[in-house]
């Protein structure tokens, strides 16, 4: 497995960013772990380290949603890592947007600018 | 200011993920404070806080390189940020690549895809 610093930051954890392959929208960002990581590049499909709860967790496991893997790349730094991914589903956000992003700042507001792909509550059950 | 979770990380900082307003191509990621973010709305030019050098930095001070940014979206957690900007000299990278991503993971190494579009020893003086 290649160098990447996950020594820098204190939980050995390192960002990554996932952009659609084909669109470029940036859909999401999460944290990965070298086991993360190697889980991504050995089964194709997207892993990250969840901080809340402190566990491996595959990308659309309980929605379905999965996202399929198509290349990874490391920053100058070594200290960040951008998937570019097909997203199963259409959406990436577990409130169902495409993307996470789907708010803009204006002044002191946010303007929600994505439209809801999926109704969150019919997908994960409470 | 908005409500932004800047207390989540230990640090007091989130990421912000930098995207070419117009290509789409993800230029870079790096980390804002609260007055980080300030700045770089009210000025319009993009700020960040170094963890290196522990201080707030302005994108492009030393290379000219600045970041006019077009548009600041807050993910669903508001825990992590996304500029839209305009990449002033056609690079965000210290490297000289227009993207910090510039290198392609492929089994156990790194492949350059990127372009360098400028020196970085004629650009930072060591």
């Amino acid at each position: 497995m290649i160098t990447i610093n996950f020594d820098k930051s204190p939980d050995g954890l390192v960002p990554a960013i996932v952009q659609d392959a084909v669109s470029g929208t940036v859909l999401m960002l999460a944290y990965v772990n070298r086991e993360a990581l190697e889980q991504t590049v050995r089964t194709g499909h997207a892993h990250y380290w969840s901080r809340s709860r402190k566990k491996l967790w595959k990308k659309g496991e309980t929605s379905g949603h999965v996202q399929l893997v198509q290349e990874v790349r490391i920053d100058c730094d070594a200290d960040t890592i951008l998937y570019l991914v097909e997203q199963r589903g259409g959406a990436a956000c577990h409130e169902g947007y495409q993307s996470c992003f789907y708010r803009r700042l204006e002044g002191d507001d946010l303007h929600i600018i994505g439209e809801r792909i999926f109704d969150p509550e019919s997908v994960y059950q409470k």
